[in-house]
């Protein structure tokens, strides 16, 4: 069997894991530790975080694979965008689709993302 | 070329798979068969049927990598929370997210799951 | 390192990447190229797009894995429905999901699909 590692819990709650390897690949989900009323500053706040569940598991942002965003208000993405363009690594660009989807309480933006982890 | 074992069709449609499992990995997704009006009760079924669909392709929950739950109603969360945590492998935790989608007709929750499965 | 293969940038934003292919697998993202007020024909130019994409990395439709479909209107899924089963390889069905989110201005479909690549 080719194992799983399971980086973790989520920093939300002891029944599901922050960060899954399996086969080379990480799989990670981050929101905004903070719940201020401004998704530019939400935005950054859960990129900062995706970098550090990166490092923790290896990797960085020039390895980043594909990286869903969901905002719950759609017609804020250009707030979304001016933080991911100020973050993203202009040399190695991944796949990125931003939703409009409802989340819990205050979040303003829920992040998942795949990125390559070498052995 | 690598071979992609397609199991199905759907429960829905003959136009798609119920499952795919290409290098070790399988994807697979579930609604509740049943349309009760209570999250709870559909969310217990969806995930019944994961461990069906997790079994017809080898593998089970304690191999789940990703779980991507969809529901209508985003302040019922916590009752597919109460599903999840009476349901999840507490040894072998997956990475989930639980975002607000519209989903057709009565379905109160749709599930989304990669496992690994072994040769 | 296994490397990543980057093809873009998207045809949205050059912040992004149109495709991405890792280990074998190409992640890549649609929607439909003209606005029209019609999900079918929207759907068919989504569809049309990723057949592009697809043979851009060289694969095609036959070695589609999965495929997350992104509507505003859950209502209108019978129209992408018969886009999907006009153009869906009925000998090689992929998994798919199709789910109600927000788009941003007048798009009225997203797509974002995995597809098997052969060395």
């Amino acid at each position: 069997m080719l194992p799983i590692h399971r980086l973790g819990p989520s920093r939300l709650s002891n029944t599901r894991s922050r960060s899954i390897i399996h086969q080379g690949v990480l799989t990670t989900v981050t929101t905004s530790l903070t719940k201020v009323p401004s998704l530019y500053e939400q935005a950054r706040d859960a990129l900062a975080l995706l970098d550090k569940n990166l490092d923790e598991a290896g990797t960085d942002k020039s390895r980043l694979l594909m990286v869903m965003v969901y905002i719950p208000d759609i017609t804020a993405k250009p707030e979304f965008n001016r933080a991911w363009d100020e973050w993203v690594d202009m040399e190695n660009l991944p796949l990125r689709a931003c939703l409009g989807a409802d989340l819990e309480n205050d979040d303003l933006v829920e992040i998942i993302a795949t990125a390559a982890v070498d052995a």
